[in-house]
């Protein structure tokens, strides 16, 4: 029987680990481990700062449903997921790719299939914008009938999860680039938003006094076979948050300005964003991607 | 605007924090973004990987009820409770007070108050033990009507919050000492246990290879006004798990073995234990206990 000081506790947890036959879950549980008593003992934390945290903890579990994932939200503000994705850039494909944005807590599989040049605002209203490019290779050839999935918030800021009925999908689209890697679609112009501020993450934000939030922005999720998965996103220039994202997803190189008049638009009267997106093949297992369907991170009920 | 890499995440995350009016929440908001960060650099976090503790900790979230506290439960096996038991033991009181131990996840507040030399077991049935002693102080003075709480599991090595009908409270009660702080109580002895092990809290358990039992105890949290909150269990000696319990909660000076002929024992035919436990005063502002009531930690629904 031991008598644990502080330091002698984060030993002890280490020994009760060490048989985990998955070496990289002991790997991942062992750095845990020490990095969550070393930050216990930097703070000195009390008994009533603990079970705040416990019951913090619990509130953003509880908040999370089959539409809203709390959890994603904490990471995002906390800058984790960011840096999961900046490390995952720099690894294991080629250097070229288009930088990558966060997917957020608002993708979701099985969107609607539109055609190329359709507008993927069915029932959002506003200023309509059109964008077109290429999806590409390292090398800026064309990568033949890439598969893009575009999902954004309507003119009044709002995901269509968040709306009255949420079972109802509009804002985002799914379509297939042509032979050229070529794509065009309509949709309006997105406007920033807070992040939801009805939950504990909210809370936190606002004990903070951050203001709480993103920049208007197009998400962008392109896959081609052999190459990696890109999730990133557009961000407006003109939005006065672009250099204070909440959740730390703007990259210099992911922001755009929509303007009448851009060489090729397929419709001059409609301004227009040229972006062409180049996916890098992997050069080591891929680590999948960083978010994911709220609704598949549900525990299965029972 | 930055582009971000690895390390300038964390300094952009600290600098939306810093506003925080808060000084202590800002503390301890900036230490845990540095060590979260620190951890997913070290082990160079996979999005996939990271996926996966997203849906560990929706799934820790949505195990917690009323009846049940997953995150402690977390808190527990993981050795943070014990740490921060362990640090809250040496600061800020008299040095010579009992050692204390986890409260645990199944403390419950309003349990049936007993008049001394009762037995808390009303349904459990099992081999008959006797506790008794005395609450004093640092100079070994009896604190008049100390207030008791103890509370266990049963024969079987369940808590009445895991029997069928968790709304019925049995194996715990609540007392007051006499005039120089006596107390005795009759009750069974309880088993051993495994932690819950079906949520994910289990599912860690299984994965990492542990035994995830806890050795037999005996809860007790013991106040008197002017005195630090005692939190704290003795500990079955013949206990196989006495070594190595899965929450870390045994220290050298709680384990007992009940046994016939104690000296004092108010019935001598029944196995008996003699404890006194010792309060200390509090030097500084205490910071609370290291657990609480599952239903209080519940976020208000809607």
């Amino acid at each position: 029987m031991q008598d644990l000081d502080s330091a002698g506790i984060t030993e002890a947890v280490l020994a009760q680990m060490a048989d985990t036959p998955d070496a990289r879950l002991r790997e991942i549980a062992d750095a845990a481990v020490r990095h969550l008593h070393d930050f216990a003992r930097e703070v000195n934390l009390k008994p009533d700062e603990w079970l705040a945290g416990i019951a913090f903890m619990t509130a953003v579990g509880q908040a999370c449903t089959p539409y809203r994932q709390e959890f994603i939200l904490l990471s995002d503000v906390l800058g984790l997921s960011r840096l999961v994705n900046v490390m995952h850039d720099v690894t294991g494909r080629e250097a070229a790719g288009t930088e990558t944005s966060l997917l957020g807590p608002f993708f979701r599989e099985q969107a609607p299939k539109i055609a190329l040049g359709d507008s993927i605002a069915k029932i959002g209203q506003g200023e309509e914008i059109m964008i077109f490019g290429q999806v590409t290779d390292a090398a800026g050839k064309g990568v033949p009938g890439a598969q893009v999935d575009v999902w954004q918030t309507d003119a009044e800021g709002a995901y269509d999860l968040q709306a009255h009925d949420p079972t109802v999908m509009d804002m985002r689209g799914q379509f297939r680039c042509d032979a050229e890697g070529r794509f065009r679609f309509r949709t309006v112009r997105p406007l920033g938003y807070m992040i939801p501020m009805d939950g504990p993450v909210g809370d936190l934000i606002n004990r903070q006094h951050r203001h709480g939030y993103r920049p208007a922005h197009i998400h962008f999720l392109i896959s081609a076979p052999e190459y990696r998965e890109l999730v990133t996103a557009l961000y407006f220039a003109d939005d006065e948050h672009v250099d204070s994202d909440t959740v730390f997803g703007v990259s210099r190189s992911l922001v755009i300005s929509p303007a009448v008049g851009v060489e090729g638009a397929p419709d001059p009267a409609v301004p227009s964003i040229r972006y062409d997106f180049c996916l890098s093949r992997e050069t080591e297992e891929g680590g999948g991607r960083v978010g994911s369907d709220p609704s598949k991170l549900m525990p299965a009920s029972g």
